[in-house]
């Protein structure tokens, strides 16, 4: 039988350190973090772009993994060559193959710990429940954005982000690196759980759902303005009720949530986002019973059946 | 007699965006903030750079208002063209003549408002006297430093650099934005009452002088391996004592203060200075005497005696 093993990317933004160092540190103490004897392969996502200090060279990796990226490869284009390497390195039928991938990341929004999920995967769904469960952080499934797409962890067979901020570009601290090391270790216990059968599932799931994102106020010519509104500032998680304030404009005029539903909103004010047009995201938050064939695609992969 | 002008400049670091955004505002409702009376000009240090989204294009603008670079016009040296290009058009004897510049700035370390004056010019001790006598903020003394300068201020009779933060690169943030406001009013307010000889000058300044720059902890090969301490991130402005805690190393070494004089930190883990090899600086905090003849020279200065 072949034996389980788990990627784990940092650095996927070149920007994102504190990942990388955590790494680092472990590499040198390599009993730092109890993997409960479950194999890892360590790697930083896009190193080139870390040496420049940059999120990227030529585009964002985590949303180069998709067919287009891969079809030029012989193009000086870096993230799709780099996507397609990582695939072939570590992708499930790779040199080395990894069944599980985990992606380290950090925002300039003040989202805390978090974990997001690509579509509805249910080994991702199952996994995701575990650590909610240990940790009860917040789970934002991001779904139905056309706009986005490619990301790292949907090449794998099951694979989550790990987000942690707010944390400025570029910076390492003490605290996201001990919140990081956290998740990894948790979710490293979990995993080991479910191979050695051993594991007791939550009956239901909370989620963030992903319902659209958001855009800054624009002038005629494009320019962005309006800035978030104070009371909107660093207050991810944190459900909108109609006519709450979310932009202040140039002109003074403020800007506020319209919809009748009550959307929770996410990454507001992340920096990396603002050239993507993105203020912030609403989700939609909603509590899902667990489904049994989630957590039997979760323990058949981990235990290769 | 030629009227007393003052050069406002936001987002000489094209990533520090929060000055520029009062700026807009302002110009879109001109009662916004009052100066006064006193004739400015507001102009964007480093539009390319902000454009792009990045501190600076081929070098830092705020190092390079000095002979060095304004010598090196025909290369493509955006900054250095661009630094020559503002003297002429706003220096002291440009087109548009200005007597005193006051530089918008923005960090990532937890500097709350604080004022930057460049060496001991008389008249920048005078006008930052003033503003800490009205506000209570610190002021950094920068000298003594051969590895940095070129600083834009130096290179107008009176200059002062705003820094206000933490604000992660590239973001817009409500709060900074009022405090900016609040600066640039109190400023034109006190050149204003100085104009109106109608001014009380504090008999004292409290000063921190720069004394040296301090880099991370570096390995063999020159790598980073340290982090700044939990007990020292985000501790701007609070005093050293020997022993105190400083980095954390990737060996788990604790690198501590040795020295005996209890220096006070700032820039602590500021983004930009990273490329600079500053982890953070230290100074002196000092209660300085003000002198009659910092006072004769902010008043001659405005008065054009």
């Amino acid at each position: 039988m072949m034996q389980l093993q788990v990627l784990l990317v940092a650095g996927t933004h070149g920007n994102e350190i504190n990942g990388i160092w955590l790494f680092d540190e472990w590499n040198k103490s390599p009993f730092l973090i109890n993997t409960h004897g479950i194999k890892t392969c360590q790697v930083i996502g896009n190193p080139e772009a870390k040496k420049a200090g940059k999120r990227y060279i030529h585009q964002d990796l985590n949303r180069s993994f998709q067919e287009e990226s891969f079809l030029c490869l012989n193009s000086s284009n870096f993230e799709g060559s780099r996507a397609n390497e990582l695939v072939n390195l570590y992708g499930e039928v790779g040199e080395n193959p990894c069944q599980i991938a985990l992606d380290f990341h950090t925002t300039t929004a003040s989202m805390g710990s978090c974990l997001v999920v690509y579509g509805r995967r249910d080994a991702d769904l199952a996994l995701a429940s575990l650590i909610q469960n240990k940790l009860g952080l917040p789970i934002y499934l991001h779904e139905s954005d056309q706009k986005q797409k490619g990301f790292l962890v949907e090449c794998w067979p099951c694979g989550l982000v790990v987000e942690i901020g707010p944390i400025g570009q570029g910076l390492l601290n003490s605290r996201i690196i001990s919140q990081t090391k956290l998740i990894l270790e948790t979710l490293m216990e979990q995993i080991n759980q479910v191979k050695n059968i051993n594991l007791f599932f939550p009956e239901k799931l909370e989620i963030h759902r992903h319902v659209k994102s958001i855009d800054f106020p624009r002038d005629e010519a494009g320019n962005i303005d309006g800035y978030v509104h104070p009371l909107r500032q660093s207050k991810d998680w944190q459900e909108l009720k109609k006519n709450d304030e979310l932009f202040c404009k140039l002109n003074g005029e403020i800007i506020r949530f319209e919809e009748d539903e009550p959307y929770v909103p996410v990454f507001i004010n992340e920096a990396a986002y603002v050239e993507k047009n993105i203020a912030m995201s609403f989700t939609k938050r909603e509590l899902w019973n667990l489904k049994e064939k989630w957590q039997q695609a979760l323990i058949d992969l981990i235990n290769h059946k």
